[in-house]
Parts: C-alpha cells; sequence; structure tokens
C-alpha cells in the first residue's frame, strides 16, 4: 500500500510538472483527505496552493484540517478574504479551534473575522477551557432534542439541521435551561414506531463528564465504556458540548507518547519528531541527563570511599557495568510494567502489598536464575575463587532484589502523592539501583573476601 | 467519582449480605454494563451468580461481556443449558468469539451448543483467522444494502434487520456475489429523500483492509482516517465482515503495552499484570536480562584489559557509572523517540539520513552542555586536576555522541530489516554504549594521562 502510494505520488509530481490539472483534479478527488493530506507534506511547497485550488469545496475542507500547521499557514497566507471564508465555514467548531490555537496572532484575527457570528461564539467558548481539559477538546455542535418530541418529529427536526452537526449518532435530550436528561442514539430513532416520544426511548442512566475533566480521564472512559460521544455538561449539569472518539484518539495517542517520553527521561514536546528543532530536542532532553549525571555522583562517592579496597582487588572493578546493568534492567521490569498498569487503571495505590509481595517472589525466582547462571559462568569461563564468585554472585542476587522492589513501590507512591509515575522509570530507577547495587557489592566484598 | 464508586461498592455489599434483593435489582439497573463487571470484581465470588441473576436480561449479556474471563468462567459452571443459551444468543459474533478463545475446551462445547446454527457458522469462521489479524478482530454481523434499493426501503431494511447488527452507522452497498461497492452512513439515509437509491447515494472511494491484515495496521487506519468502522474484504474483494472502533480501541491499548514492555525489555504477555502469576512473569523478564547479563560480560573484558591501567589511576573508577549512565540515558532518549516515531508512522527507514542529522546536532549541544557543566564539578567539588577533568569530560563528549547516533539508528535498522524497533531500546542501547563509553574511556586516558 505504502508503495502505491510512493508511485501515486511521482505521477502527481509528474502531472503537476506538465500542468495537466484536468487529470489532476480527476485523480485527487478519488482519494481521501487524510491522504491528500500527507501527499501535500510530500510534494514542493510552491505548488500545494495549486493543488489545493483543484480540490472540490468539501474535499478541500476535509483536507485543510489534516494538514501540518506550517502548511495550513502557508495557504492561508495566499488565500483571498473570500477563500478563507469558504474554508471557515466548512470546518466544524472543534477544527476551526484547533487551526486557532495553531496559527500566529495576526492569522487568527483573520480567520475570525471570516466566521459568521455563531461560530465565532462557539470558538471563543472552547478556547476559554484550559489546555487538556474535557472542554478544550469538546465541540459544541451536537443534536439537541425536547423530551416530549416523537420519533417522527426528531427525525424531521435531525433533517432539517442535522446536516451541520459532526455527529448525529447520538441526540441529546435537554429539559428546559438544558439540563441533560437522557440519550437517544439515531438507531433507537430508526427503530421507533414513529409515534414514541423522547422520553420513552431515551436512556436515562448516561455518564458525562465535566468541562474541566482531564483529557486523558475522559479517554479512559471512552475505552472503559467503548463510547462513541460523550457529554459534556458544566457545573450547573447543564449540556454545553459533546466529545467525540475522534479527538479521543488523538488525545490517547498524545498521551502514550508523553508517558513514553518521560519514561525515557524526555520532557515532552507536542510536536511529531521530525518537527522538532535542535533546539527545541535539546530543551526536553536535558533537564533529566543534567539531574541524572549529577546523581551519579554518589555512586562515584561509594567507589572512591572504596578506592583502597578496590585497588587491592582489582578483578571487583569488571563486574560493576553488569552488576549496575542487571540491577538497572530488573528494577525498569518492574517499574515499567506498574507504571503501565497505573495508567491502565488496572493497577492502584491500595494493591500497593500485592504489587510488592508478588515483585517479591518473581525478584528470587529471577535472582535465583540468574546468580546460578553467573556462577557458573564466573568459575568456568572467567577462572575466579568460588569466594569471589560467591561475592558477585550474591550481590546480583540482592541487587535484583531491592531494584526490583524499588521498581515496583516507587511508581505507586509517586501515584499516591499525585506526581506523574511515569517519571519513575528505567532512568531515575537505574540511578537509585546502581548507588545500592555498588553499596551492597563493597558490603560483601569487605565481610567475605577481608578488603577494607 | 472513585470515591462514590466505592462507597456504592460497599452499600450493595451490605444490602447482599441483608438479602434485600428488590433493592439491589432497582440500584444494579442504574447502573453501566462496565461499572456493573468492575464491582463484580470486587465482591465475594459467592455473591457474584446471585448478583448476575438480579440483572435484566440485556444488561446481563453486556455485563457478562465485560467481566473477567475467570468470572465468566465461574459463573458459566454454574449456569443451567437454558440460561448459558440466553447469554449467547444475546451476545455479538465478535464478543461471542472473545468468549470462546478464553474458555477451557468442555466449556466452548458448551457454548457452541447453545449458540443457533448461523452464529455458530460465524463464530467458527472468525476463529480461523490468525491472531491479530483484521479477520480475528471483525463481526460478521453488517447491514448490507443493494445498489437499486431507494433510502425509503433502506431505512424499512434496517428496521427489520438492524436490531442484530452491532453497527449500523454505516451500511455497506455490496453487487451480487458480495463485492463492495460504496458505504452509506446513517446520517446520509437520514437526510436522502425517499426515493434516491442507494447508488447515487453511496461513497464509492472507500479504505478497506484485507481479513490477513495486521491489527495494528488497521488500527493505525483508524486513527488517520478518523473511521467508526472498517470494512473487511478476502482475497476476491468480497465483504466478509467489519472492524468497529471500539475493538480497534482495544488493539491500541494492547499494542502500546506490548511496545511499552519490550521498550523495557519484557517478553510481552496478554494478560493484565494482577492476574500473571509469579512464573509467567519470570518467564516474561528472565530471557532478556539473561541475554543483557551475558552481553555485560564485554564491559567486563574492557575493564580487565586495562585493569593494570586502573590500578594506577584508581580515581577514574569512580566516574565509570557516570559516564556509563549519563550515556545510556542519551542513547535511550534518542532510540525511544524514534521507536515511537516508527509506530506512529511519522518517521521511517528513508528519513534515516534527516534523522542521523538531527541527532548529530543534539548530541552536540547535550554533549557540549553536558561537559562544561561536568568540567566545572570536577574541578570545584571534586578537586581533580584539569589533564584528568579534561579526558573525562571528553569522554562524556564521545559517549554522548555516539549514544545518540547509535540510538537513533539502530531502531530504523531494525524497522528495514522487518525486525521490531521496540526492542532497541534502553536496555540494548545501554548494552552496547557501556561498552563505547569504556573504550573511549580508556583511550583518551591512556593518550592524555600517559596510562597503559
Amino acid at each position: 500500500m505504502t508503495d502505491a502510494f510512493e508511485t501515486l505520488k511521482k505521477s502527481i509530481k509528474s502531472l503537476a510538472e506538465e500542468k495537466k490539472y484536468a487529470t489532476l483534479r480527476d485523480i485527487l478527488t478519488t482519494m481521501n483527505a487524510a491522504d491528500v493530506a500527507s501527499l501535500f507534506e510530500d510534494i514542493p511547497e510552491e505548488t500545494v496552493p495549486l493543488l489545493y485550488r483543484l480540490l472540490p469545496k468539501e474535499l478541500a475542507a476535509d483536507t485543510f484540517v489534516e494538514m501540518e500547521p506550517d502548511t495550513q499557514h502557508m495557504l492561508i497566507k495566499g488565500f483571498s478574504d473570500n477563500e478563507l471564508k469558504e474554508v471557515v465555514d466548512e470546518l466544524y467548531v472543534d477544527d476551526a479551534v484547533d487551526l486557532v490555537e495553531e496559527m500566529p496572532a495576526n492569522v487568527v484575527k483573520r480567520i475570525l473575522i471570516q466566521a459568521d457570528a455563531e461560530k465565532r461564539k462557539m470558538i471563543n467558548t472552547i478556547l476559554q477551557y484550559p489546555d487538556d481539559s474535557a472542554g478544550s477538546i469538546m465541540t459544541t455542535e451536537f443534536v439537541e432534542l425536547r423530551p416530549k418530541m416523537t420519533a417522527e418529529e426528531a427525525i424531521l427536526h435531525l433533517r432539517r439541521s442535522g446536516i451541520n452537526k459532526e455527529t448525529i449518532n447520538n441526540c441529546y435530550i435537554c429539559a428546559k435551561g438544558r439540563q441533560l436528561m437522557g440519550v437517544v442514539t439515531i438507531r433507537d430513532l430508526i427503530m421507533a414506531s414513529s409515534e414514541e416520544t423522547m422520553e420513552d426511548l431515551m436512556e436515562e442512566n448516561i455518564i458525562s463528564v465535566s468541562t474541566l475533566e482531564d483529557q486523558e480521564t475522559v479517554a479512559r472512559q471512552f475505552s472503559k465504556y467503548g463510547f462513541l460521544a460523550m457529554p459534556v455538561v458544566d457545573r450547573e449539569e447543564r449540556l454545553v458540548g459533546i466529545v467525540t472518539i475522534d479527538d479521543v484518539l488523538d488525545v490517547m495517542e498524545e498521551e502514550t507518547t508523553e508517558d513514553i517520553e518521560k519514561m525515557a527521561a524526555i520532557v515532552p514536546a507536542d510536536k511529531p519528531y521530525l518537527k522538532q528543532t535542535t533546539f527545541d530536542l535539546w530543551k526536553s532532553r536535558m533537564p533529566w541527563l543534567l539531574l541524572l549525571m549529577i546523581s551519579a555522583t554518589f555512586t562515584g562517592f561509594i567507589i572512591t570511599s572504596f578506592e583502597d579496597a578496590l585497588s587491592k582487588y582489582v578483578v571487583l572493578t569488571a563486574y560493576i557495568p553488569m552488576l549496575m546493568d542487571t540491577g538497572g534492567n530488573s528494577g525498569s521490569q518492574a517499574s515499567v510494567t506498574v507504571i503501565r498498569g497505573i495508567s491502565l487503571k488496572e493497577v492502584e495505590f491500595r494493591d500497593i502489598f500485592r504489587v510488592i509481595w508478588k515483585e517479591v517472589r518473581v525478584a528470587l525466582l529471577c535472582g535465583l536464575t540468574l546468580a546460578v547462571c553467573n556462577f557458573g559462568k564466573l568459575l568456568l569461563v572467567d577462572h575466579l575463587t568460588i569466594l569471589v564468585a560467591f561475592t558477585i554472585c550474591l550481590t546480583l542476587f540482592v541487587t535484583i532484589f531491592c531494584a526490583k522492589v524499588v521498581g515496583c513501590t516507587l511508581p505507586l507512591i509517586a501515584s499516591r502523592l499525585g506526581f506523574d509515575p511515569a517519571v519513575m522509570a528505567s532512568p531515575f530507577i537505574t540511578t537509585i539501583v546502581d548507588a545500592i547495587s555498588l553499596l551492597v557489592y563493597f558490603q560483601f566484598a569487605t565481610r567475605l573476601l577481608g578488603l577494607g
């Protein structure tokens, strides 16, 4: 499929060069908006406005929504006021909000002037909600029905007004003052006999979110209940908008990327990798690198204070990386598993003792396996004495034990204290486990080998 | 909200003890199936069948789908054949398939006997598709319309047959022999005038997937195009089923968890953490721990071969952990960013030179910042000589550079060779970077400090 797309791209490029606009229009019209948008990201910038003007109106608007902000900006700069109005008129309110949030102030002004009064008001309402809240990802375009309406009246109402609504699959029944009473799906409407009223048909047991709810929580509700849309209500339980599943998919992807970045000691950025400048990347990577580098000072201290002992038994140095890495890996396995469990709501703070008990058993099993394998290797391959090999393997065992316990506990404690558990992942755990493994190593070496 | 749920749980428990079944039934009826199911996971096992029998039929079936396999199994064991038939009749085909896949053979036999002939046939069809293929997550229940049908006829057809279809939002138009011709949304049907035919109304430019397509690719299409459902076709382009967004959400979560686990050197398991036994966890964590421990032998070799040199300059040992950790962290930042980019299809193999060039610049910037900070610390806090401090900082700089380049390159090469790029994350990169940093360290130490 990607290869077919590559071929298509090549032919579009050469058709553009040969100025075969009618053919181009025919080809573009058969394409999906998302594909046209990704095509536009790949062809020379000066060709984009030309091809864009070949698109039929609706496809043009859909494509516009799918484009990267840079390309949108470039197109808008070339638009006449009339062209801009055509695009803005076709945009759903939530897409218009996304656009307004990405554009520089002067462009925003032009966009808002072109929007009609009602749309402008809706855009401004949504813009007031904090970033990452349910209010900021909702749309204010939805179908609202009255409790006394019959199914026939409801369908007529839909036919008259539904064309502008982003989703008509769920219709919301409101009392006076927009108090949310229930929901009717379009399927219910079609199945109903024409004289049944919304009151009879509606599902009253509805789950709604408040405008200020965190978008991640909203996304979790969608995946828990399998919704296609969810009503958003204000503090007085009045219906103010709906969140639809397509926006939730984006939120889920964004939040997962953020979690993964945090687990890798990166401060999350909200641009795709290839769009980030060197300086952006530096800014998001430096803080943790610096902090972790400074924390590694402690491991340095530990080694320094055992310097004399080490110089008597230099062979011990050779196993420091293996001990630290195995400890770090064991710890991250536990922490990452627990972090993912927390973010899927499978694990909570109150499970902490169950989790620790589980990890203790796993640690004993993993520690024993690795220590035994390593013991064999140290004797047979490295030809160490039994006592030295035993010291190393005992350290390995204890390190793995501590690493698993620390690794599973810290994310749970962080979540309890209201911090993001994702930060308690590999890099952070590794730094702690390094110090632990060295302390354990030198303690055992002192006792068993008579160092120090 | 969670607190309210806790309170609810407590009152349900005491109501059950007091045998107030009418009240319990009233409370349960107001709840959402997903909530009832999670309630059932939390109350004593012997109470579950009792409460389950209080549920109205439809809620009972919906709740059944949401429960954990263990609870489903326990309930089925207590069901009469008649009760089992009631549940199976209410299940959608794809949910029935999920159930059959989780139950032991004797239970599967009972389930299939209770299913009517048509449903049994559909279940068996889906069971034949490989795990993680589009065929295995699709449902064979969908609305199929003929091209010559008018909107009025189509709505009548829906009213007669649509009640059993999992989603009627998208209706598929097929020629004779089930050749997929186009799609009409229920919204189009409602908006159409009654005599318009499906041929006039349908969108012909449809994107479908083949039955054998990987489920992750299917999920990516949903998030790219914002679909609610996608048609699945066989090799002859005949429509055999549809994948709906609720199943895709589960796939996305599952695939993300797998990626995250692989990045933490865990062999993915398909059970939630708290359901895995100690042995399950041991099996999924041992392979990589062992492999990485053995690879750490190389770093041991490197240290051993510089043992004599090290014993002359023991202070150098104290900085090994800091160099290795900072290198490892720098490398994982690059690799995790690229891995996530690949899985979001933002980065491809053909971007390799762009990616390397970006990482080179970031590496120079990060390396320089960290080296300068570290240099200051080594002189002012650790009171090292300028030459030793310079050796350490130069090593730091070169290590970060190598780590970033290796970190961004390996995942891209892995994806090109058809391996899973997620494996090229922190633990693997760390092991490689450890060896690099030590080699660089000892080289510089030999040249600059005259060791060896």
